[in-house]
């Protein structure tokens, strides 16, 4: 069967999925976690293939770590779904309730967005957690993970989708993809699939972007920046600088952009030139900063000089860019245009300085005196993400079970038709109920 | 100056626009009302002749109707602008309020999207209602009307824009375009513009659908549907299906298709079939219902030929399909199958089985025992509405000023990192605020 058939099949078990019960979909989750448990020894060995594979290619020690599943990762992933289980049904809440007139009545209920197209990376625990993401919150999926753990993915997935299917819930409602050619195919399923969300590179996600007439969620890249504002407490400013731009410097929401006060700049920069140089971490800047830093901290000027255009760069390494600015007006207006709306922090201790930057900075997460790392599902208290939208249609920022989430409008009538509110022989009466 | 440099204009006001008060928007919005009275006899003039003009070109009734702005036109905008003013304010709502650790507070507040690319047929009212609904929820926006009224528009938008910008609001903030060649131009602002409502023909929304990179919200057709189940109320029954057809038939969520219930057929058939004649409804149906037509309704069974893959047909006419189904199940299929996912009614006097309706089908709009004319944000109580949406991204349904919101994440810190908690030195506990 074609991929196209196999998302029909999905998009009618959507419905069936959409009106079980909060106990059923609990039930399945718990399957599943008693299923993953007792077969983690297939799991292992399937991944202890992919890991010899990925070393065989070289591929480095953080990607290999990321390719791992083992004991610790299974235990994330067991408490990951003790966690789901534990939280309130998403479906059926009532987001509004209104009389509109005598005898015709109007809900807003939530319910599941259908079926949801997932391109992941080579991070089997990913897998686990998006298809139990997808199944509490009714929601069927399509999965595309990383080639790089393809064993891992499919016994991942066969023992999620027997134990969910043996659990009762509908045939199909979760669907496995393997060849890179199919997801060309799942981005032809207008109409069948409702939403795609891509993880992964830059280009890719771009991709992904512009070849699918399908709502996409996520974001292409994280151009985020700490701002050291002239009221910025010295050592608040370097410690969270480093733990924005060290503490993992792969991810979207790493720092790729510090932005100095020139009125601190003397008293910060030495400290930082030497606690950068000393994490390894290299500088890129325009001609002011460059002198700047020469002057302030010859012992750790190395900086190359770069266009301003280029302060758009996303480095995901120990690089960084840096920029002299005279306040906080000029560092909003710089990551408002250079930025990717992703994830943007202040170092003041002015509180009137650190509400208009967040005020007026036009990003997904806007943060003052802590690192820009923190934007994330999990660290946010959501339980699993899916991934960050930096869109502002839908959710913005880490998107959890409720961006998985859409309502319908359901109106209760009695006879009721327009023809009677048009000609004036009835009015509206709104009354909001409860 | 270029479109796409009047819109980097409109971004940049943007950021200040959200920042204003509420105050500020409604005291420019009453200074736009004042100025709508004050300058009124110049868009009527101007009315006048665009008006005359689609007279001289030979347009219909109907749309000379749509294309008029009058006093009583004027009066419903007027009504309008005080309904937004006495609405709460949209932006700065706390949706969300968490300790993640101690000191560590996030909070998720709404706010405006940003720049609103919004194309929309030719009738001046909307002008006024879209432009003012962007002021109240503090978005800029790019305003493209129908051409039939050019010298309408420009004059209401003219006095709109004057009255807003005296009364402080960002200069920049509304642009109109007057060109279709424009349009063009507007789609590809992307990162500019955040969202694109197009409002038109099928075939006109789905052209902007797949010719931009900005997100689209809206709905390209209209299939709606009535289903008479076998334990409807024929009265009902007969009511709903006259209005949902009539009442306004070239609108998304007139009725395109009626589905019967083979056990109703024979009370309803007769009586609808007669109803329908008399109102110059011509029926299309696939040879069942023909057949059926011409036992039960004789004198009134004229009906075209339809093939089952012609449901999907949206006749904005005196025109409809009709089909024998066996139960609501069939119903709902047919519905999720051939419908658009706008407004579908169910006639029944069975709880249970309006529930299974209500529940199965994946419409933005499911009605019971009322006409699927009723999904409108006026008579939903939304105030204005901004369009109509089928997507389950962000707003679904009728999208009055929440669809014109999104908000942020606000996470206020004194010096946290990430490393602490990623080495165990600290731990997240979370804890709602209020």
């Amino acid at each position: 069967m074609g991929l196209k058939d196999r998302v029909k099949i999905a998009k009618a078990a959507s419905i069936t999925l959409a009106a079980t019960t909060s106990q059923q979909r609990n039930d399945a989750l718990r399957a599943v976690k008693e299923a993953l448990i007792a077969g983690k020894a297939k799991a292992f060995e399937a991944n202890e293939l992919d890991v010899k594979a990925a070393e065989e290619q070289g591929l480095g020690k953080s990607v290999i770590k990321r390719l791992r599943f083992d004991e610790k990762k299974l235990t994330g992933v067991i408490d990951g779904i003790d966690q789901l289980i534990s939280l309130p049904d998403p479906i059926g809440k009532t987001l509004l309730a209104r009389q509109l007139d005598e005898g015709l009545n109007l809900y807003r209920i939530s319910c599941p967005i259908g079926v949801i197209g997932m391109i992941f990376e080579s991070r089997p625990d990913a897998l686990v957690q998006i298809s139990t993401l997808c199944l509490k919150s009714g929601n069927c999926v399509v999965l595309k993970g990383g080639s790089e753990t393809a064993r891992t993915n499919k016994a991942l997935f066969d023992i999620i989708n027997d134990a969910a299917t043996k659990a009762g819930l509908p045939d199909g409602s979760l669907i496995q993809i393997e060849e890179r050619s199919q997801v060309n195919e799942m981005l032809e399923c207008t109409g069948l699939i409702d939403l795609i969300i891509p993880r992964g590179s830059n280009s890719f996600v771009q991709y992904i972007m512009s070849h699918t007439l399908i709502p996409v969620m996520g974001h292409a890249d994280g151009v985020c920046h700490v701002y050291v504002d002239k009221d910025a407490d010295i050592e608040t400013a370097l410690k969270v600088a480093l733990d924005a731009k060290t503490q993992y410097t792969s991810v979207c929401n790493a720092c790729e952009t510090f932005l100095i006060n020139r009125e601190i700049a003397g008293e910060f920069i030495p400290r930082f030139a030497s606690m950068m140089k000393e994490a390894g971490v290299k500088f890129h800047g325009n001609k002011e900063f460059i002198d700047t830093l020469k002057s302030l901290a010859p012992d750790n000027s190395e900086c190359e000089l770069m266009e301003d255009s280029a302060y758009h760069t996303e480095y995901l390494d120990y690089e960084c860019s840096c920029k002299l600015v005279s306040d906080v007006d000029e560092a909003i207006a710089h990551i408002n245009e250079f930025g990717s709306h992703h994830s943007d922090s202040i170092i003041s201790t002015n509180k009137e300085t650190i509400d208009h930057f967040m005020e007026m900075t036009d990003s997904a997460n806007v943060m003052s005196n802590c690192s820009t790392r923190f934007s994330d599902g999990f660290r946010y208290g959501f339980g699993a993400e899916v991934g960050i939208s930096t869109s502002k249609l839908h959710a913005r920022g880490p998107v959890g079970l409720e961006g998985l989430m859409t309502y319908k409008y359901k109106l209760f009538g009695e006879g009721h038709i327009v023809g009677d509110y048009a000609s004036g022989t009835k009015e509206f009466h709104f009354k909001d109920l409860n």
